[in-house]
């Protein structure tokens, strides 16, 4: 037996890097003021198929008919729910909201190499405010969320653009405003396409390949430069560059969008985000008309990039090392001590220590591989010399003896072996 | 718009609280030198219809067809699914396997008050070891997780019984075994439905009401000996009270079966758990014939605990306080220092400071009230005597001045402002 197509088991080991993303993200975000949030993982489909939330997600909706016979989904991306959230309690909290949640978010794709059906996203909006200062907020929150895995602008680069650039632009070439979401999906994708193909599909707006890629080309972007003297004033200048080729692909974004993009192995976008100042208002019904700005990241890409960049890989294993499941492992030398091993494991877990011990009659040798394997810093050994316990270091095996009575203060003086 | 019936939306608020569950959950399981792992939120429906999985469970399924054509089904609970992964993989372990999962499940129930379709449940379960031992280690586990929440002895006690004993009783009354899962589910709910119903039900089994009472009554459980005596060893002896009106409503269950119950507020089941050491061999057709035992809560019924229980909730509150979501915020009393400002909350940040500031121009006086909202225990005031800062301590309106570069010192010194 095993998992549905595009979908995960996550053994402990896998669990363990995941959390090691996830504590990254949760910590970044709360240091930017952030505060996490969640919503059902199954919301009625409706929610998807209002007016702007949806684009391509929708041909990807995992959903179905529930028992009561409601057209129900399981939440392909978060921004709905966050959309409908604020819009049925924004009064109650002071402006601007900083909110962001983990979730596991759903897409039925057709099965392809690294394409899950069933992925972790961390999102992070910011909603009441449209000022640049806004967007440069989030950008810097995106730009340290990198970094506190290690990564360095040698390894990413925030691409920054912003729509509304992209709509003086088809004014100037005549098209409606109506056609722009169908225009921005050929931008989106012609990085990523023969050229031929991008052509091909500007035909029926009379826009010239060439005049594309020249606009496309401009290094300035004037629309942008409070942003980027905001960014300066942070020191995260190196971090940015202004690109009009970038303009995401959610129907819904209407000003600055940006997207983290990797510099290192396989070159492709790690992050993406943007101002979508209309969204809430449309799925309210204009109840809730409030800016807002966000990014998402998912789990999977993530991961794959922090494998491929040194340093980050070598930071990783250095904080899952320094989680260890078990810190201190009580090695039974004497069978009869069982009960005074006991008593001792509870001590030593209510003073927040991480303990384990054999559950049944082990030779000793035994006991010390299972420490090792465990991660153990400390084996603390319980034999006929009770109560005197011998304490080894698992790394040096260095050893003392020590009543136990004076364990408690022992280890408070080693405290630094206490990880995490 | 609103969730679904039976789904629920987590405010930040809600989340925090959510969140110091969560966080006393894993500690404590930790603490054990339990491991985290995690499934699909999605399985084939087979997984939870094969034999024994089952019971009341499988009539609550939130089952439908996927586009593929696949009989799916969102987890109504871990288990299976961690059969399946352990099944799969566990030659690749040390035994005892020490695994818990925190995780989202789903069971289509019929609305009623606090019965919720989307919930969170904490699992954990000890695989490859029958002993008592390890029985001894889950109770030990499930009590101080309750007590991880300010929760004695006093608010719960862990009812201990033993199928065994059960099925004992039935072969002397002459019943097959075959139907014993029939029979554990009368006894499973004789303690909330009127005698007379009981009686009814036990007129196929030809056993009188009375001698099911005097049996439910006896004090003693001899073959829960060797778990009393490690549980007294470890000083929790008081905590738990053999009881053989425990068995538990799951059919997987074989040997010892054991459920928190509360002694405060509304008296009631807080969590349970069991033995099952047949449900992997029966999972797997006999691939990973591995003993088991594990234990659930959900998050519902801990929360609304230490609602009723003074102590929990004060330690709940005074957890959620120490956790503001700002602890330094930067008041920019001359728009002009902007810059500086920025540069500053980026340093703080980069320290692991939670800092926020006002993206927009705003008077003093309403800066000062955001920081309180957020929680915010410092204010660094900068202003037109910048690179001179003053910082107040926001409880006692205490001020000094201090040069921007000595500020990181200072708050070094004074680091108990920064909470966990």
């Amino acid at each position: 037996m095993k998992p549905l197509p595009g979908f995960r088991d996550l053994f402990p080991e896998d669990f363990a890097r995941r959390s090691y993303l996830v504590g990254c993200w949760r910590e970044t975000a709360r240091r930017y003021g952030f505060v996490e949030f969640d919503g059902p993982t199954l919301e009625s489909a409706e929610l998807y198929r209002k007016k702007n939330s949806g684009g391509e997600i929708l041909g990807q909706l995992y959903g179905f008919t529930d028992k009561g016979e409601r057209e129900v989904a399981l939440r392909p991306e978060v921004t709905p729910t966050l959309a409908r959230m604020v819009a049925a309690r924004h009064r109650d909290y002071p402006k601007p909201l900083r909110w962001f949640n983990v979730g596991t978010c759903f897409r039925y794709e057709r099965q392809q190499r690294g394409r899950l059906r069933e992925f972790l996203q961390f999102n992070c909006d910011l909603l009441g405010d449209s000022s640049p200062a806004a967007d440069a907020e989030m950008v810097a929150l995106l730009i340290d969320l990198l970094r506190s895995f290690g990564l360095t602008n040698q390894d990413f680069v925030i691409r920054l653009s912003n729509r509304e650039a992209w709509y003086d632009f088809l004014d100037e070439h005549g098209v409606e405003k109506g056609r722009a979401g169908e225009f921005l999906n050929i931008v989106d994708k012609m990085e990523r396409e023969p050229a031929e193909k991008t052509e091909e599909k500007l035909v029926p707006f009379g826009i010239p390949l060439a005049a594309l890629q020249s606009f496309v080309q401009r290094a300035e972007i004037p629309s942008l430069a409070p942003l980027l003297s905001d960014l300066e004033a942070r020191g995260l200048r190196d971090f940015v560059r202004p690109d009009l080729g970038v303009v995401r692909g959610l129907a819904y974004y209407t000003g600055v969008v940006f997207e983290a993009f990797a510099l290192q192995g396989n070159l492709r976008a790690i992050a993406g985000g943007g101002r979508y100042d209309r969204l809430l208002a449309d799925l309210s019904d204009g109840s809730a008309d409030l800016p807002a700005i966000g990014f998402g990241v998912g789990d999977a890409v993530l991961l794959e990039l922090i494998n491929e960049v040194a340093a980050a890989k070598t930071q990783e294993e250095s904080a899952l090392k320094a989680d260890a499941p078990v810190q201190i492992y009580i090695v039974i030398a004497a069978e009869e001590k069982r009960p005074a091993a006991l008593a001792l494991s509870q001590k030593l877990r209510s003073e927040g220590w991480r303990v384990a011990f054999p559950l049944g009659s082990e030779r000793v040798g035994k006991q010390f591989g299972t420490a090792e394997s465990a991660g153990a810093t400390l084996a603390v050994v319980i034999g006929a010399e009770w109560p005197v316990v011998k304490v080894k270091r698992l790394a040096d095996r260095h050893e003392e003896e020590l009543a136990e009575r004076d364990l408690l203060a022992w280890l408070q003086e080693n405290r630094n072996l206490k990880a995490d």
